[in-house]
């Protein structure tokens, strides 16, 4: 539990005002996660947020599975003797490592999964033989464990890293490879629109990617406080891994090769970008191609009329959840308003009221979370008009994001206006020359910014570095990062 | 990797001879592990195993949601403040507990989680307040942790104990917990109807349940090896856990009263069961309810004619797949037969001939894995005579686990005929008074075999002890377990 967590009883922060606040707010009281576990670092999955990390994993599955990837699961504990092959991550990473030993007097062997190289990349070695057994596609969802020293905050910065999707290629060629990169790029857009997120795609800094990769694409979320949150990566590593942990193959030509290798992987932060996203003062707004819930319906009633209400809202239950995930709310004891409350506190796409003159009438009323609006539907067409309505609201959720992401860009020509970016709620675009003398420069402009990538194309037109001055067609942005 | 692990090539051991090495063999040959991961009682789910463990997974899920279950999840790190509450359970368990460290110079202050108890219960108290959050019925599916220093056996003694599914609840009453276990039982007697598996389901002896506990059912299969093997239990924990998590709620008439609990779960024994029990010589047999494929289609064509039936195929796989789970296996470089002995092994309830002649016939060859009975279907009635043949095989899978256990029981009423019940194959059926020495005369007849549970009905008719001579109406179950 973080010190100075205090347990919220209403939703009364504002978004906008103290983004912080109502972001831990929102968590729990949505039903998300229950911070009060005692392990720093950790929380419980209630079940609203699990739902919705399960509709996620979903997307994932059939997106993974429709492209040749194998869900496997590989243990948790990784032996000391599986990470020191790749000798100079595990000098950097054996203080961020939880250490593990066998009962209280047993010896340090293992180490708690830290992602999922170490335990995956000496059982591929042995799966692979001969160009036959590539491309080899894998895939797993689990919790990733960091010793992290840091400020822990919730879904962003873990040490138990939960329900973490990873998936690892092996090909026969580095053209094979390459190829991967772009249809796991075409994946995770699909997957981005069906969050009704929108993504900044960029090049990952060189120097921060594995030695010896190719290179790695990373995307970011724009976060409302201004802030980039990087948000999942697809990653090139070349041959340098497969060199690491002596993945070899016999070719067609008779000679033994090092694969070629990709991964990439997400975890929450889908989850927490959608939060910040679309989330109000009212609570979550979840897009409805996701949300556990899309349709929940709610009767109101006298004593007089209960029986003749509930009936039909039950027939309108029956006829709409076998096409949609819909919650009738019938608890006996809740007023109309509280319903009203709590179910747009956890983001339900539509809210279906039924009242006494809407059984004479033969429709229902439904209002629309993100924008409040109140239609009236007849039941004649209400499938067909849900539908409409669910999917267009998707697409405005998509395109709100979409224009959120590309006005918080700014194109910024002097070093010195890299200041109060975070105060402007802008993330800067600059042109770089690549060299790492001005990225310093660019860093020191003020505490917490830097250049965290580049754009995935090089500008048409060059322009000049906004550090050296020198002539450039590659552009950076710069913000201040989670 | 366990030492004595060989890596089989065929499976060319016979289940009646050597179940063990039969069984070690299909584990891998059918794709469901892979055990040379290494680190000691832990192994790779490979994808066909971990798709049969997401088939149950979906039957325990709809079940659990069905009755008001919530799946939550629940760190891996457990404080060992949270353990200490249950001290005498601690006291014993600490030596069994992996202990972990944050990094190399770290203090333990967590174990893995070895059950869900002491990371769930610390946190029921914080949700629980009065009677109106009552009932509380949550669940999870995780991996739980045992430093087990016995012989580890894959999927049935593990370190790590993956896919394992467990479910609490808390009630105000003695008598809701009491109707919470029987819809507890109910809700596994469908499962395991689904795997096409019997149970010997038995109580748990008085002393072997936590102090203060009800008492619990426990439910075994009876393995081909003549054991028996523990495969789940119902536990009635009265209130002898939420006395020692202080779990406590305010009740109607204003006084603070301990709740009532109940838990219950399983893991991949059911797996190992279902393999144990249905599998045969050429591989796997899997229930048609739970196979993540249940039709396997195989062209059979010379070149002059590949096309036509490649096209006739794939619109029968077209026709199915909506209601089946299809695969279509067009390897261009594998022989029909050796596609055979694939889908044997893994165990697909019906393979799909298509040849020349069966695409000018309009009809398929429909080839049952379990009886090996080989049915002309014209496509005029294709989908409802496969709905036929799936439903009958599940009932007839069924059928025959239930025949099996029945077969294997044996009355026994002298003590010296429980010598020798492996190599007979039998479990024995005995009269006991209940008492505690003459459960130990019966465990001393043999080394590995004890009385393992009472019948959940006593004896319509009093019988002698078979121990002491005393009229009793028990009836204990005895073998050798795993």
């Amino acid at each position: 539990m973080p010190e100075d967590f205090e347990l919220p009883k209403v939703l009364n922060a504002k978004k906008d005002k103290n983004f912080s606040k109502w972001f831990h707010q929102i968590l729990y009281l949505a039903n998300i996660i229950d911070q009060r576990y005692d392990v720093k670092g950790c929380f419980v999955w209630l079940d609203y947020g699990y739902k919705i990390m399960l509709s996620i994993k979903r997307v994932w599955d059939r997106l993974f599975q429709k492209n040749g990837y194998r869900e496997m699961y590989f243990p948790l504990l990784v032996p000391i003797h599986y990470c020191a092959q790749n000798d100079k991550w595990w000098a950097g990473f054996k203080n961020e490592a939880f250490w593990v030993k066998g009962g209280p007097e047993g010896k340090e062997n293992y180490i708690l999964r830290p992602t999922g190289e170490p335990a995956m990349y000496p059982m591929f070695k042995l799966w692979i033989r001969s160009y036959t057994d590539l491309p080899l596609k894998v895939y797993e969802t689990v919790s990733s464990f960091r010793y992290e020293t840091k400020h822990t905050i919730p879904l962003i910065r873990d040490r138990e890293i939960t329900v973490w999707h990873e998936m690892h290629t092996c090909h026969a060629t580095k053209e094979e490879a390459d190829r991967e990169l772009k249809l796991q790029m075409a994946m995770w857009d699909k997957l981005w629109k069906e969050c009704a997120l929108w993504p900044l795609k960029v090049w990952k800094p060189k120097w921060e990617c594995f030695p010896g990769a190719v290179g790695a694409v990373e995307y970011y979320s724009v976060m409302p406080d201004g802030r980039a949150m990087e948000n999942g990566s697809c990653n090139n590593l070349g041959q340098a891994y497969a060199k690491k942990f002596d993945i070899k193959f016999r070719d067609r030509d008779g000679k033994e090769k090092y694969v070629w290798m990709t991964c990439t992987g997400n975890g929450a932060r889908l989850l927490i970008a959608m939060i910040a996203m679309h989330g109000d003062n009212r609570g979550l707004v979840l897009p409805p191609n996701l949300a556990p819930i899309q349709l929940v319906i709610v009767p109101i009633y006298y004593k007089t009329n209960k029986n003749v209400v509930l009936t039909f809202a039950r027939k309108i239950e029956k006829m709409l959840s076998r096409k949609f995930r819909v919650h009738l709310d019938d608890r006996p004891d809740k007023t109309p308003g509280s319903k009203f409350y709590d179910w747009e506190l956890r983001g339900v796409p539509i809210r279906l009221e039924i009242g006494p003159r809407d059984v004479k009438e033969k429709q229902v009323i439904a209002v629309l979370r993100d924008t409040g609006d109140k239609i009236p539907l007849k039941l004649k067409n209400l499938k067909r008009d849900i539908t409409g309505l669910l999917n267009s609201m998707q697409k405005r959720l998509l395109e709100k994001a979409k224009t959120f992401v590309q006005n918080s860009i700014e194109d910024v020509y002097e070093l010195a206006k890299l200041k109060g970016l975070v105060q402007r709620k802008k993330i800067a675009r600059v042109f770089w020359c690549g060299d790492g003398q001005c990225w310093d420069k660019i860093k020191a402009q003020e505490p917490g910014i830097e250049l965290f990538g580049t754009d995935l194309k090089p500008a048409k037109k060059a322009g000049q570095c906004i550090a050296c001055g020198k002539k450039t067609r590659t552009i950076g942005y710069v913000a201040n990062t989670y």
